[in-house]
């Protein structure tokens, strides 16, 4: 071939690529000889001759001590400063000091700073100070460089990644289904509907006859409040689908367990036996011990338990450490339980079979009474949608919702009705949900399901309780940053 | 506690929950003792004294052959036809049969066969005959029970894990950067716009002045065409970054290669050295070779591959094991390349320096030329966004195209322009982006980052030639099902 091939330049050999390690890679296993890490320094403290930085690059809490023994470039050593990004090259050694095993050493002869970019310190927005939550939000772009929501964002990464094993081995398949639908969640109004799209000759705009905005996908279009509908239908061809999507919900609600965007794990698979809701509240259950209890030895959420929060994190351990199957109950049982305590401790709404559980209630359930996670089951019907499995006493249906201490609802799920002539009964109006029949009408077969609240999984684990710093860049009613 | 615990009904012990095996799992490792399969129908033989039914689950492209050996049960054997679904109990035994290790023995005595659901064969719109790709796009909500459908489904999700422990390795954290962004493509109208909404105080409407709608988030809302200055603010705190997540563009185009709903695999990283755009086709080439060599090896794609796709797969394969690091080339030099075969090949579209490549000379660079996949390098700065680093010629920029053979373009990265002053002038009107200035103010690192459209590389690796069969459920101008 005769034109220039550039590869011979290139910096990897033909084998196999791999980046320089993180310190999160360099700190697991130390190398020998010189080494080279990128990242901004937390903070750094000048001596006569040497200087000690703290160096971070976002892949672990610890940050890397980083001796500095000065050279002659006072130009350079002024500009280390917090948040300025630079490359060290020197040698990793067993450190002297507490909490680290090694410091890089970047001596005068074989070591190397190279300053990448400069933070001037009198207007940089994140400096070391305490910077309220609120004012962290307003910076949402330079939030991630604070120690917190670093590690936020590295737990949500090993949550998805620990699921995603999990799901694997019980032979699911990850599946992505759409956001934008012409579902729009039963006219509850809470969904996000697309703007009519202008037409796509501009030619013909030039003619005296103003082409009025269309729909681009020729009907109204919304953003998903669930992929389960869509789940379903792939459910009944490979048997076990999940997702990790983004879900969408044009609620008003400033609550901090609320957003506007917000990501959903959801599942759906066949049932493999008769067990009915408690066979999916085992592979909830299943699901969320075995993935939490690998992330709570693996990742330092000491950065992210705050020191006073003994009790809610004594709680999380205990449901995570427990041998024992969390407490499950049906509605009517926990209406019961409520009304019982509504006697001496008034709740604001007073529970009554029939009515929906009230956060109020939620909370007290699983904070007061069980003291950890609750599968509360069997709602009843006309509390829940339509899809539901109507159980035999033809009043409730075979669902449940989790609920966990300072949290509230964690995930919902059902049985899904299988059965083509009570569902068509409950739909009513079918008009534009042929499809949704379809599957149950060929060769459909009893399944069931959930969704969990990303953001609220992250929470219950991190005790973050505000879900607006459970995710990287919050959205909710009136507000959404870049 | 004095509520029902139903905890001592459920199925699972504490120890582990385990849903039973899949078909796939079943043949990996067949179990001694008897089993139970569910799934559906895929071909049924009914003989005197024994019937043969094919049952799939959806875990493999092979399907487990069931051996019935008939009871009395005449009226049960009569439902069981394709596409119903069913549960059976059985040995699974050596196969006498070529092309399987093992079927599935339901005998009179330990066996059991529970039908799930029936499937009508006079309506049931799956037939075994051959079925058009249109009529399959009418039908989105039962494809996936083709073969075809069903292997793109599991090759997502072995191409999505692979990727994701690549990743992992390279020490990159999974982000979820936002769907709904102020950012509307710098006006390119390119990007779906949400619509206003009403008013969130139904006791409002009562009054007699009608309040018009307004913009849910105070402001214009756009569907994001890229995560990647969202990834690039946690890159600059993360180091390494990325998303496989949906982007939306509002494209009347209706050519097999474009979704106006997509999913996008994006990376963002700190550059760890000087090697610029030849260090970021470096890494990309690693990902898709590590990546894609152990798609082929683990994956079934003899259901997708076509018979008469002899030259396509070998040139596939060929890409993926080569030990030789693919073609690259810079624009100006391809540019020369199309100029002088335009001589005796016309194109369409004559080629010239400071004009886009069209489909048609990507394809001929990548089939003709090259004959695989082919890095085409500093692109000129006028057709290219802001984002891109300067070259010092000043009239190209550190950008790359991966061009391959069949599908055009996969995927297009840059180094990123991190000079602030040289930004800023590119940028012109900077209102509304000063974060994005900021990440550069504060310890701006040199980075870089691509895109990669998944649907693009499933089509790739599949030889599925459009699009709309390599994502479960297309959206396209016009077209939107379920």
């Amino acid at each position: 071939m005769i034109f220039r091939r550039l590869a011979a330049t290139a910096s990897v050999s033909t084998s196999r690529f791999s980046l320089p390690p993180t310190i999160r890679q360099l700190l697991a296993d130390p190398p020998k000889q010189s080494t080279t890490v990128s990242g901004w320094i937390k903070s750094i403290r000048k001596q006569k001759n040497v200087s000690f930085a703290v160096i971070t690059d976002g892949s672990s809490a610890q940050g890397l001590q980083a001796v500095l023994v000065k050279g002659k470039d006072e130009e350079l050593l002024r500009r280390l400063t917090n948040g300025a990004a630079v490359r060290l090259t020197g040698r990793l050694v067993s450190s002297p000091g507490a909490g680290q095993s090694h410091e890089l050493l970047v001596d005068r002869n074989e070591g190397e700073i190279v300053l990448l970019g400069d933070c001037p310190p009198e207007t940089y927005p994140i400096q070391k100070k305490d910077l309220t939550t609120e004012y962290l939000r307003e910076h949402a772009h330079l939030r991630a460089r604070t120690s917190r929501i670093a590690a936020m964002l590295r737990l949500r990464d090993v949550l998805r990644r620990q699921m995603d094993s999990w799901f694997e081995t019980q032979g699911f398949c990850y599946s992505n289904t759409p956001i934008i639908t012409g579902n729009d969640a039963e006219g509850a109004g809470e969904a996000f509907r697309l703007a009519q799209v202008e037409t796509q000759h501009p030619a013909a705009a030039t003619q005296c006859t103003p082409i009025p905005p269309s729909e681009f996908f020729s009907r109204p279009a919304f953003l998903t409040v669930s992929h389960q509908l869509h789940l379903e239908a792939l459910a009944t061809a490979l048997s076990r689908v999940y997702t990790l999507s983004p879900c969408f919900r044009a609620e008003k609600s400033l609550t901090g367990k609320h957003l506007a965007e917000f990501w959903m794990l959801e599942a759906e698979w066949v049932l493999p036996n008769s067990h009915g809701v408690q066979g999916v509240c085992d592979l909830t259950e299943g699901l969320l011990k075995e993935t939490a209890s690998q992330v709570l030895e693996t990742v330092d959420l000491e950065t992210l338990w705050r020191d006073d929060d003994t009790t809610k994190r004594s709680l999380l351990l205990a449901a995570f450490r427990s041998g024992n199957l969390w407490a499950r109950m049906t509605y009517t049982d926990a209406v019961r339980e409520l009304e019982k305590v509504h006697a001496s401790v008034p709740f604001q709404h007073p529970p009554k079979w029939g009515y929906p559980l009230q956060s109020e209630h939620e909370r007290w359930l699983a904070e007061s009474l069980v003291g950890g996670p609750v599968f509360v089951t069997d709602y009843p019907a006309s509390q829940k949608p339509f899809y539901m499995r109507a159980n035999i006493d033809e009043r409730t249906v075979a669902c449940f919702d989790l609920l966990v201490p300072h949290v509230g609802e964690l995930v919902g799920g059902s049985v899904r009705e299988e059965r083509v002539d009570i569902l068509q009964q409950k739909m009513g109006n079918t008009s534009g949900s042929e499809w949704y029949l379809d599957l149950r009408k060929y060769g459909g077969a009893p399944h069931a399901g959930f969704g969990m609240g990303f953001e609220r999984l992250v929470s219950w684990v991190s005790g973050v309780e505000n879900i607006r710093e459970c995710i990287p860049m919050p959205r909710w009613a009136g507000r959404m940053l870049l």
